[in-house]
């Protein structure tokens, strides 16, 4: 067992050290477990990883709530071993979404900012029973200082009977002091959240505990299982210098100051990529107020274009990882983790005016957006915090390649085959053909500007073709569509491979 | 001429009294006309007839914004005039909506608390060039005092270069008092709002002015067109009921608090039913914080079943506006009219626990919402402001009855032929038959929860026999959907006059 007493600070705590096991075995069947990460980035490892022996030996499940993905030794270990019943907010793991995909996971897809009022109100079937979070330290007074990421963590520890935390030696000690723990009291008794500017603290560096509320501690030393992004190809290239180009404009006709409004990034490799082609722009003095920190904004940092990044969770690839930890005493004046309850607000998102950046699976010519559903039926990841920064936003950004699967698929589609974010959340569209800027548009003139400036040429005369059908066959209603041909495109492509016709 | 100086206290500005005619002189072609109004209340009469007669004679058009929807005088006569381009946020009336389903109006439908800050964005297609706003009186300093609704006037008349004040002599001078006027920075200074509680005043009593910013002041006595409620039947009765049952479930688990938290109501006869019904119901110091104050609520006011309503319009039946305005000196200590960027934010929603409560058009068996378009393709009124609350409360309920057209319409079906809330934006479902609570479920649960608990049973053996056939057919994908018949419904009711098969 690595020693940890170093790490923690509170040596009245000392005594509940104990191993993965013996914490783990404190959880019982049905449970609801509130665990720490927010992508592969400061979620409990050891734990987890002894529940699931524990659940492979006594065959039971658990319902395991987090901030959202979570890495292999959370997810996967669980899910490999048949121990999640019901599972929130988000996720990306392989062996997770097949379950979720064929009946044996009940997933709940939830807009990110939502999580934690959700668990403290009681929606979620019962209250948190057991919190599990990854820290650094603890300190004197029995605080915990988290890791790389906050997500849900503080809600769930103030909500949780036990709680148990990872405190893992991998994770350098100067994440301490990056992190502003506030949780919102709750209605009716909620204040304004008193943040004006994106480096405004209003909380503690540690989430509020104390000896008492801490059953058991428990020694990691395992790394957060990052991942390496895609590398940057020409499509997300062309996306990028699209978005300078509109941002330019913008700041032209008087719509954006010139060092713009708060940025908020997806994550993947398209909003990595877009972020990182950012430095090459001729924009300074950037901010960003979002969830998670990649490399491309550590890009940022190094072209000396980025003043501060507010987030919830630190999520660099393993060779941006490395880049972070060897300047940490650099990067630490300029980041601050949030909770994703404030990191997510629309309170925050409408206040700040963020430029909400996101990506889309597929759109539709009226300006409907698809983030999660794949043919419509199966679930991709979930929808993120996407929702919560498009609604709410100065600025929503959606991106899409103009085609998927070597052109088989056409991004822009009829009609979505699933809806996760409306007409009316969504102003401007980038593809690696163009930009749609649909603000102020009617439907009809909205499908005409995505057709026109975001679809391939492959599939533009179809949707062209399909407007103009729809137009007469409803005597050019509102909203055109031909009920009995809108998810052709879908159909045709798992009868034939291609949504390209004959 | 109505004699108005008495009523525009500042002398100074009695030389911009012109008549309707000439003020709409001013008014040319292509222009965006900003105006006040938010149901029919509040909006300006006088100067949109003679605008309606110039533009008969000189055949132009001009893009009109509002509040929400108004009555015949502006909607109606400009629409029968031809004189609409551009029509935004929200409508309900009957010759405008016929233009925007044959193409000949462009519609743009918004969240009602977007309007204000997209048009100072410089989002709509330019700037306000002519704010008309209806007013009861003009103070000493020029400031106007509004009448039956705030909308977005506020912010028309800071961005407009003609200011049109209509003052109208049928309102009365006790409205002096019942606004609270308070239109926010842009950021990056927006500041947060500074409202904790329904009831709480943060700015003027009067729309800021002054007398350089007013240039004309035209005189009107033309009522507000208010419209007779539906009487109430028994699906509203049921309706109410299940709510009322559903909140004291909620309270007996302490999820809500004894005298609930803030309600919002859509607008209608259907959300004027539960309303009213509340005050048959066991609660007490009830709080209000809504778009529109309709009859439901007087009728609360007068059971002393309410102690404070904030709106942003004043909409109540012929009936209860004579009740109104009879007693108004008790009423207007109990209700304050805000801008809708203020009654409908999501920081307030959020904040003070909104309780949200709107009617659907149809709901899918996933939890997705159908607010707007009849069989996916024909705009019905508008999103409104359901998604400002809906998706920011602490509580998303959604009100419809099973069927319509005397049962030819299943109101629950396979998949809404048009989204405008997702299923990641709604907690309660109720239908006249019973309570949906989705809350914390996962798309397959949700679906048994919605078929049994708010379907008719006409519907249920269809509605479940799909379900089945679509997981089998996905091998119990997330969201199991068989593509090709998801639609068959509503094609089956246009071409058959009925969505039972056969």
């Amino acid at each position: 067992m690595t020693d940890i007493r170093d790490r923690v600070r509170c040596r009245a705590l000392h005594g509940k050290i104990v191993s993965a096991a013996e914490a783990a075995a404190a959880i019982k069947p049905g449970m609801n477990i509130g665990a720490s990460g927010f992508t592969p980035a400061g979620y409990p490892k050891a734990v987890p990883l002894a529940l699931a022996e524990q659940i492979k030996k006594e065959n039971f499940k658990i319902n395991l709530w987090t901030g959202a993905s979570v890495g292999k030794e959370l997810d996967g270990a669980l899910a490999e071993a048949g121990g999640i019943q019901k599972r929130l907010p988000y996720q990306t793991n392989d062996a997770l979404r097949k379950l979720i995909n064929n009946g044996s996971i009940q997933y709940v897809d939830l807009h990110l900012s939502h999580v934690a009022q959700m668990s403290r109100y009681g929606y979620l079937g019962g209250k948190v029973d057991v919190a599990i979070v990854e820290a650094c330290a603890i300190t004197e007074e029995g605080h915990i200082v988290p890791t790389t990421s906050l997500g849900n963590s503080a809600s769930f520890v103030q909500s949780a009977d036990i709680v148990i935390v990872e405190v893992n030696t991998s994770q350098p000690l100067e994440l301490e002091g990056m992190h502003d723990v506030y949780v919102p009291a709750d209605p009716p008794r909620r204040q304004p959240i008193p943040i004006v500017k994106v480096d405004d603290r209003i909380g503690t560096p540690y989430i509020p505990a104390g000896p008492d509320k801490i059953t058991y501690i428990v020694p990691c030393d395992l790394p957060d299982a990052v991942r390496p992004l895609a590398p940057i190809d020409d499509d997300a290239r062309a996306m990028s210098a699209h978005l300078s180009e509109f941002f330019m404009n913008e700041i032209k006709h008087d719509r954006l100051p010139k060092n713009l409004l708060p940025l908020q990034s997806g994550v993947g490799s398209v909003a990595n990529a877009v972020m990182a082609g950012m430095a090459e722009s001729p924009y300074e003095n950037l901010t960003v107020y979002t969830e998670v920190i990649q490399d491309g904004m550590l890009d940022l940092f190094d072209a000396g274009k980025l003043d501060f990044a507010s987030g919830t969770s630190l999520t660099p690839s393993p060779d941006g990882l490395k880049r972070l930890y060897a300047n940490i005493k650099e990067y630490r004046n300029k980041i601050l983790l949030r909770p994703q309850e404030i990191a997510n607000s629309p309170e925050m998102a409408r206040r700040l005016g963020i430029i909400a950046m996101n990506t889309a699976i597929e759109i539709d010519i009226f300006g409907h957006v698809n983030s999660t559903h794949i043919m419509g039926t199966k679930m991709m990841n979930g929808i993120g915090g996407s929702g919560d920064f498009a609604r709410n936003g100065y600025l929503s950004i959606f991106f899409t390649n103009s085609v998927a699967k070597g052109g088989a698929i056409s991004s822009i589609v009829p009609m979505c085959s699933h809806v996760d974010h409306t007409e009316h959340d969504a102003d401007i569209f980038i593809s690696e053909r163009g930009v749609a800027d649909v603000r102020g548009l009617s439907p009809k003139e909205r499908a005409r500007v995505i057709i026109d400036k975001c679809a391939h040429p492959d599939y533009q005369p179809m949707l062209h073709d399909y407007l103009e059908r729809a137009e007469k066959a409803t005597g050019h209603a509102h909203t055109p569509h031909l009920l009995d041909e809108v998810l052709s495109w879908h159909i045709r492509f798992m009868q034939t491979g291609t949504m390209k016709a004959k």
